[in-house]
């Protein structure tokens, strides 16, 4: 209702005849109307005034889907009219709304029988007491995007329809561009919540896998693919889906359909480390794309939306690689250097990486969190370091060694210790290193810890270590038969091992190997 | 302009009065000026009727500042009207506008002269010819989102002025809507260039302040602020802006006043490589916040930017982190191994690491890239990695050794080259390890490469090598004088050493130390 003007100043009332208040109450409604924010009730609401304005008997509403170039039955009004019309979609050039449509203007049918456009292939029953008919575009800045028929009127106010139409469609078009800002909004927040999650894995072909599935979700799309080109030698291409990983040339796309697609290209860019440049040039690494929006076409904000996502993935893949290239070489070089040190003796060749294994074996058996298998590992892997200050003379001598020499050889916890103790980063595995000969009833060294003053860590590699030397040929003895390896750790449970790694480490011994489980 | 109905099925039309056929025009008019896409087109076209409809002599058209509860001038239209007026703003209840607007009413005046509310502090002069004025508020959805004033009319067509003030609130809404949307397509578009650009660098100080900058931007703000607390101990909190890094209490501000703020939070999420989780909980690790929109107020979008921003950059941020971790852990273990290799000989104590400090500056002052750099601090650091084959007899001899042991010491570059060689990440860095003791006539070992045989990394490091060789102590001669060490280096320029890593060398050298070079 329009606002009443302040009666105290209302003598300048210009007095309106009946048929112009009748009007103006009839724009009134249609700003009643244009103040909805649901689709639905402003094309129900707008189209009854229509009907009524008209004095007609029934309506019915389509709008112009343009990416499928089909009008859609979106509301049919009136007491003999049929609801199970909605939805139906026709060509917008067939029948008489779609000539409305292509030719921009309104068309009034006297008698629906005698025009040749009707559609005759529509239940005759259900339109037999249709006699008339006006069809209005719906024109937005001149361009249709809908239409309106009304049938069996009484007026053919064709003017005013036209105005009422106009002025709906310019409402219909902001109802849309509110339910479209609504809409980018909650893909935004999608965005927020997206954007936390790429990154919750540094392994790349996850990270790609979990980029494929949630762009999906977030362009509305099908399908969505990650194409990686190899780092070297550009020609082999990654494909990854929900389907995982393919190693395909990007043509073949199992016989999918693409209807449409859009794509953003995950780049590689330079980037520094204080002064360093560890990454040089800006270089396309691979894509993303997205195919088959499932409503409609890929807009503008699709693209950007998608840009978005390729570019916080390319940058977490890269920092990603960057990282994992780091720990591969630091894991290689401690592995190398164990190698190097244990090759010493021939005796002692493979000593630490089969410790490692084993220690990471019991870890993983005992249920420990992966940082304290990933702590676990290193740790074994450099448990002999300090030999590096045995003399060689010592460590290499195929003879038993003088009391002299092996009080020389026991100093390497403490001289292993003394070394790493020098890298910050690696205080979590020290212990590996400085307590893998200490026994649980102190007899143990350097320090003759007792139980639980001996960390897991150490607990853990100290059993691994025994089981290794036990089971490998030594200067003094041939390796010992597996079994009363066994037998010596279990009798010696409490006294010189811990019970929950040695079951942990009998328990993945029997599970890697069966029937032989010594295979070194 | 209505589209005219198809002629051939005319004989419906209703005929119109011509009061009723006016006022069709003027709807029409109406439908024309809401096409526009043009806030400012669309406000004078908007008054223009109004005034015409009212056959006024001028008329001002307000908007709402919601923010600023103020009512902001935007058109002033009429022959005596007055131009200069545009852009003033007036309180929201002030006057007869803010009358009209907080009661939601329209008022009409019949003499200005006699109304208390009409603004006495206004030019006399220039107000002096307005006789009456309409006022009316522009409502949407019942809610005043500005006003409009006719003077000088003759017909108070209230009713009509209304639904006209009513429809053009609603497109004005409608621009309004359109304009964010397009402005929401502009931000997103900045934040794909940002979300490129945020990862560019990894260090954490350089980011944090970059992301600061950028928040600034892409939030029209007047400042951003990062604040991260320490990684242990989470009280002292750093702040981050254009000023740089400070160290202070989230509560001093410098005394900058904030009008309005948006803050979203900085976590670091848990993070897996493979099957290790390598990042256990999330946790807040800081936040960014941006201070005073330059107009407005932040709204939900700013809001969701801001946290596709904080999110994009945690992510950067933590993998940045356990990246420096790694490679901190890299450089840190290969630095105390170097040493511990060193430390068996009391005159080699501390050599490797003073020949990659040397090799370094060496490379830095050539204009090497920063690649480059890198690979010749890890690869001067490892050059005698070799010696951890060699036995120690020979290593720790005090006395001259023998050919022979002469002749086994010479295998260290070979037996460092066949050890790192296994390192799949290290082969840029092996030819400091390999090349070390060539000489550009090819007199050196261990295959007696010639001139441009041998790389620029062996060469710089044998030129850093002999250096340090030279000026500390050995068994068999005390420290060189520096500057017989640079005549040495100058002589042998083309014979021994190459050109450009010895005038580099000296040039280093003289440069760090203008005094007394070597403080070693």
């Amino acid at each position: 209702m329009p606002n009443k003007p302040s009666t105290s100043t209302g003598s300048f009332n210009n007095p309106l005849t009946a048929n112009r208040r009748n009007l103006i109450a009839v724009l009134d409604q249609a700003n009643r109307i244009a103040s909805m924010t649901s689709l639905d009730d402003l094309l129900d609401q707008m189209l009854e005034l229509m009907i009524e304005v008209s004095e007609g008997e029934a309506g019915t509403l389509y709008l112009l889907d343009q990416a499928a170039g089909e009008l859609v039955f979106k509301v049919v009004k009136g007491e003999k009219s049929s609801p199970e019309f909605k939805g139906l979609r026709i060509r917008q050039d067939q029948g008489i709304v779609g000539a409305a449509v292509q030719q921009r203007e309104l068309i009034v049918i006297e008698d629906i029988a005698k025009d040749p456009r009707w559609y005759r292939d529509m239940d005759p029953e259900k339109t037999a007491h249709l006699r008339n008919v006006i069809t209005l575009p719906l024109l937005l800045q001149g361009n249709p995007i809908g239409a309106v028929q009304i049938f069996n009127f009484v007026h053919a106010e064709l003017e005013l329809l036209q105005v009422l139409g106009n002025r709906m469609a310019s409402e219909v078009d902001k109802v849309m561009l509110l339910d479209k800002s609504h809409r980018t909004n909650q893909r935004l927040q999608a965005l927020v919540d997206i954007l936390g999650r790429v990154g919750a894995t540094l392994d790349s072909e996850q990270l790609l896998r979990l980029l494929a599935e949630l762009a999906t979700d977030l362009m509305e799309a099908e399908k969505s693919s990650v194409m990686l080109a190899e780092r070297q030698g550009q020609e082999m291409m990654f494909f990854f889906d929900e389907n995982g990983k393919d190693s395909i040339s990007p043509g073949q796309r199992h016989g999918f359909l693409a209807r449409s697609a859009c794509a953003a290209p995950l780049r590689a860019r330079p980037i520094t480390v204080g002064k360093s440049r560890i990454a040089r040039e800006e270089r396309v690494i691979g894509n993303l794309m997205v195919l088959n929006k499932k409503s409609g076409v890929f807009d503008a904000e699709d693209t950007q939306l998608l840009e978005i996502l390729a570019n916080h993935a390319s940058t977490v893949l890269q920092i990603a690689g960057l990282y994992g290239e780091a720990n591969e070489l630091f894991l290689d070089f401690i592995k190398v250097l164990a190698a190097t040190i244990d090759a010493k003796d021939p005796y002692t060749r493979g000593h630490s990486q089969r410790v490692s294994d084993i220690s990471v074996a019991i870890a993983q058996e005992m249920g420990l969190s992966a940082d304290l298998v990933h702590d676990i590992q290193i740790g074994s892997l450099l448990h002999d370091i300090g030999k590096i200050g045995v003399p060689d003379t010592i460590i290499t001598k195929p003879d038993p060694l003088t009391s002299e020499e092996f009080e020389q050889m026991k100093r390497h916890p403490t001289i292993g210790l003394r070394i790493m103790s020098q890298v910050h980063l690696l205080s979590n595995v020290l212990p590996a290193i400085s307590e893998h000969h200490e026994r649980v009833d102190g007899s143990g060294y350097p320090l003759g810890l007792h139980g639980e003053q001996i960390s897991q860590i150490g607990l853990i590699v100290s059993v691994a270590d025994v089981f290794d030397a036990m089971t490998t040929n030594r200067p003094y003895r041939q390796a010992v038969e597996i079994d009363l390896v066994f037998d010596h750790l279990h009798e010696n449970i409490g006294r010189l091992y811990d019970r929950r790694c040695v079951e942990a480490l009998i328990k993945t011994v029997i599970q890697a190997n069966p029937r032989n489980p010594i295979s070194s």
